[in-house]
């Protein structure tokens, strides 16, 4: 007597090629095997439709953005991704939306050989929660507690497309040519978690942090949990081409980059003698490394237009503009 | 600049005692320190206002119950519970119904040492996603595939209480004794996972679930699992005195035994030569065990009252009734 909400669980049943898969979906619970050396490295967030992404977001982008936000803080922390777990609720049984949502999530899973392990499904508001699992060996990980005075500050890829790309899907700001709302919208929906990066910086960066809230709100995160401060050159952003072709002028571009969130990059702090070893791995790993600014003993983050101070109109992102 | 649901992290963010919690809420990612010789056992489970309890639950009972459902899915693997990570959404922020929910969370956690090790807050229609870890030597776990022919189906507790109580907070029947209504009610919102149990039958059990969603559901999954059939005794089923009062008769009791949801008691399969003992463990935990059948080489679920067949007006349940 199955509820028909186990004839969704056959859209998330894979057989893993992973070894350290004792057991997959289907039991009461997984089992895993951790490799010995390891320290297993858990992180759990929540998307919710009309809330983390419009409710006009392609099912396969949904699939793959609810993975990749998770990923991202695995990369943040220097961590191998190895499993995860997804609940998910749905008003309602739509195959087509299923399978579409399905290929999204493996479509990634598949690039970082991620076994999706066990899961939840159930009738409801669209919720979608993924729980990450993977490895790092100890004392290895890329904490937000470890920066120092002095180091440089440094994201990869470029900021605030993702930003750009929701005042378009918002309707406050339409982008008009097509090539360009391609790429920003590909940044906000399919995000890339700089997993490689992550690894590349282990025993290189002094702290890490993925940004999901906007630069300016997740480096202080990192810079109150070091007890340092942090100096920026907006001037020195990583802008991407299509970004400054959509906005109208160099302020909105670099409001977006410190403020507007979904980017999911990721900010570290490199000690100087460390520098050149951090754009080796970056640039192994075909990824800009830009840096930005310096941290500081003087505590907060200061802002700077070549030598004047750089004031931004808002603050963060908290996520409810959508509501 | 924090968003305003950072401020609710404070309910859930408490030091833990467990040295094997490496990092806990605050990084990117919890890292924590798998004994050696153990399998992690990973189970997720979500809970939905309005579909898994009803809208009027105290929140001292929804966060222990959201917790207690994912307990019983290690009891049932025979894993001993460490970690969880919790993902919750909201609809507003109510101080007040965060300190009870964080209350009742905790509660339980204590009783098994649970750390509480990351999570994820937002707005959103109240959902909330536990994901639970625990460890089991290999070899050792309480699988569903493992039941053979000619064994004692057995089951923890009592079955029944939490959908006749279920049926009073619906008001479809309204139980007028009040000390009934009081132990029914408990049995629906703060149900005890059989951890104890669970851990006392590794070695002895040949297969465990918990009963979730009815012990006729649940029972035939180790079924289909296990390739092999069960005859039940329905009069050997063990009713509660207080289900037994506020049933109009005894089918009634039998019927919401079988088929009704959220018992979270243990049904298992003990080859019988390890009764004798599954029956002494179950005693030193304080829990009763009670036999209610023997598997058969035929397949398929038999039920019995003495020597006729019992057939059952409905079937499972499917978590949809409160929506």
């Amino acid at each position: 007597m199955p509820g028909e909400f186990d004839l969704i669980r056959r859209f998330f049943t894979r057989s893993s090629a992973r070894a350290d898969v004792v057991l997959a979906v289907g039991d009461d619970a997984a089992l895993l095997d951790v490799p010995a050396g390891q320290l297993l490295a858990v992180s759990t967030d929540t998307l919710i439709g009309g809330v983390h992404f419009p409710r006009s977001t392609e099912p396969f982008d949904s699939g793959w953005k609810a993975l990749a936000v998770n990923l991202s803080d695995l990369a943040a922390m220097g961590a191998e991704p190895a499993w995860a777990t997804l609940a998910i609720s749905l008003a309602e049984i739509d195959e087509q939306w299923l399978q579409a949502f399905s290929t999204g999530f493996f479509a990634l899973a598949d690039q970082h050989r991620v076994a999706l392990v066990g899961g939840d499904t159930s009738r409801g508001p669209l919720t979608i929660t993924v729980t990450v699992h993977g490895f790092v060996p100890p004392g290895q990980a890329l904490r937000r507690d470890g920066a120092g005075v002095g180091e440089i500050v440094a994201v990869t890829g470029s900021l605030g497309d993702a930003g750009r790309a929701l005042q378009h899907v918002m309707h406050q700001a339409v982008i008009a040519d097509a090539h360009d709302a391609d790429l920003l919208l590909a940044r906000l929906n399919r995000p890339t978690p700089r997993v490689g990066v992550g690894l590349a910086l282990r025993g290189i960066a002094s702290s890490a942090i993925d940004i999901s809230d906007g630069l300016a709100q997740d480096l202080s995160h990192v810079l109150t949990r070091s007890g340092v401060g942090a100096q920026l050159q907006v001037a020195a952003l990583p802008l991407s081409a299509a970004l400054r072709r959509q906005c109208v002028n160099e302020r909105q571009a670099v409001e977006l980059a410190l403020c507007s969130g979904d980017d999911y990059e990721l900010c570290v702090t490199i000690p100087p003698q460390h520098w050149s070893a951090a754009q080796s791995v970056a640039t192994a790993c075909g990824v800009d490394l830009t840096a930005i600014g310096l941290t500081t003993a003087e505590p907060g983050l200061q802002l700077k237009l070549h030598e004047e101070s750089f004031v931004v109109a808002h603050g963060g992102y908290d996520h409810f503009g959508m509501l």
